[in-house]
């Protein structure tokens, strides 16, 4: 009970029990983690310990010296880069770094909560859209701080959360083919399901629009961000009439599989087929031609994520952090001007 | 002193410290990965629990949770097929990976073993070559199992070992472009100070003589297992006047080299000239053409030694655990028969 008794005292915590109709050992139990409650106890208990405001004290002797990097799944091109970042700034503060692959897309799986309750980690940094709300009240009673990594790009808005600027990547994409002299352009963005997808894709609308340009809905498709979605977009719009001189394919595995789709059609990058790429992986730099894409930068996202972490285990923030940093445009060689010209 | 006493005693470590000339607070001092002990001592130390076959008893109730991976660098394509392998069997014992990015390919740096007694871990997968005789003692004074998957296929025959099979994979590629009917074949592999560079080479060489065909030496090259030592070695074969018809490129992000060489050139993949690779990371299937390549199977390596480090932390084994895993040919579209035959 030793770290039950160091935030509210032994009695407070006695009378939180009573309140819950259970006893301290619960009480204790809930607090540590254990799995031996039931969920409609725990639930309670949390729910009383949150409206109490119970705070575990900060820098406890045997704090932990770890940080949590949770992801829905490790299968992604993203997942090494934002692993790159926490560990970045985990090394800057003597951290290690724990990684779990856990849940879906959409939430972490229940057994998760367990397991980080026991590590009690400096703080956890998530690659998810939301966290349950049973989840952030069981994570900020125990005061360890939790920041979303949301490259989907729709966070919840009471939680501390590091995107990019999709809109502008979109925009500046779309922008860069305009300048070059294009005027008919295709777009194919994520899943509709994805906020960032419509971001991406509003960015390129406006490019159009503002430089007076029609976009041709038959030239705009949602895919998957992956390489076939990509491919089968690219090919149905290529095998068309009147054919874009330029796609901007919303991902850069979908911007290999147009590539696949050109080169299947005899159509050459970059002299009859423009494409630009979004996410700026490792793999832009290696493809033939190699990527015109926009950076993304998720490293950097994932570093400022575990930056917030850390300050939020050091010191009470005045107003929920939500950042979201600039990407850019980095022109390679994917890109030309129309007809070769 | 709770945890010293439990193997052999409290005595026997007072006479341990006698022995070492330290108090016995100093032998406690570096039993549990205490930095404020003098590197000579620690040395001293370590080398008389060495020799008194100090082991932590396993087992213990406040054993950690955590499995450790350490890279010397997250940047290689590697890195993120190891870290699923780990995560993988992680899951099925209910712990977490912390992933420590530290060193050089040769060794980890020194702070990194601090942190690791600290953490008190199940055991550790380390991807070095070989550890330094002081980290062993270290670990094994402390029954923190350890094993080793070493991509780069040298390991030291001390210390358990997961890697691949280099030179069965060296000779499937270089024999399925044999029996595609090529003769004229190249070989860029990796660097010259990699065991794996050689074995790989020493597979295609006997594939080759095998099947009674002359290895050209202008055809062979060192390469640096990246996409640029693939693309020079590239041009300049591709540019000679007897140019091959086929490319073992030794890496998949060769093989991407030896793509763009092609492509720059006005060579086509397949038709004019085939390419094999080697690792079959995921990047393999997005390339156009999807790329023929060894299936290197990085994350069971991984799997394996993360296996192994948990069974040692049960049991005693009989002898050090040395593993190659068999590779296997992955045919895709970057290879056919000579001439578009």
């Amino acid at each position: 009970m030793s770290e039950s008794t160091t935030s509210i005292g032994r009695v407070k915590l006695n009378e939180l029990a009573d309140e819950a109709g259970v006893s301290l050992s619960t009480v204790s139990k809930v607090l540590n983690g254990r799995s031996d409650v039931a969920a409609a106890t725990r639930t309670r208990v949390e729910g009383i310990l949150d409206a109490h405001g119970y705070q575990r004290r900060m820098g406890l002797p045997n704090r932990n010296t770890l940080i949590e990097l949770v992801f829905p799944d490790l299968d992604t091109v993203w997942a090494m880069e934002l692993i790159r970042g926490v560990e970045n700034v985990a090394k800057e503060h003597g951290l290690s770094v724990v990684i779990s692959e856990t849940g879906t897309r959409h939430a972490p799986a229940p057994d998760w909560i367990t397991g980080v309750l026991r590590r009690r980690p400096v703080g956890v940094v998530l690659v998810f859209s939301d966290l349950a709300d049973g989840y952030k009240a069981q994570l900020r009673s125990r005061a360890i701080p939790f920041v979303i990594v949301d490259p989907a790009g729709d966070p919840s808005p009471d939680v501390p959360s590091v995107g990019s600027a999709n809109w502008s990547g979109g925009l500046m994409a779309t922008r860069h083919l305009i300048e070059l002299g294009h005027s008919r352009i295709a777009a194919i963005t994520g899943p509709d399901d994805m906020m960032c997808s419509h971001a991406r894709l509003d960015g390129f609308r406006s490019a159009m629009n503002t430089a007076g340009l029609t976009v041709d809905e038959s030239l705009v498709a949602f895919g998957d961000f992956h390489v076939d979605g990509g491919r089968e977009n690219a090919r149905r719009m290529l095998a068309g009439e009147n054919r874009p001189t330029a796609i901007f394919a919303g991902s850069d595995l979908q911007a290999l599989g147009v590539f696949d789709a050109a080169r299947s059609l005899g159509i050459r990058v970059p002299e009859d087929l423009s494409v630009v790429g979004y996410d700026d992986l490792q793999l832009a730099q290696w493809s033939s031609p190699a990527l015109t894409t926009v950076h993304q930068p998720l490293t950097r996202m994932a570093e400022e994520a575990a930056r917030l972490v850390v300050r939020m285990s050091e010191e009470q923030l005045e107003s929920i952090p939500r950042v979201d940093l600039a990407t850019r445009l980095v022109v390679r060689d994917s890109t030309a001007a129309p007809g070769g010209r």
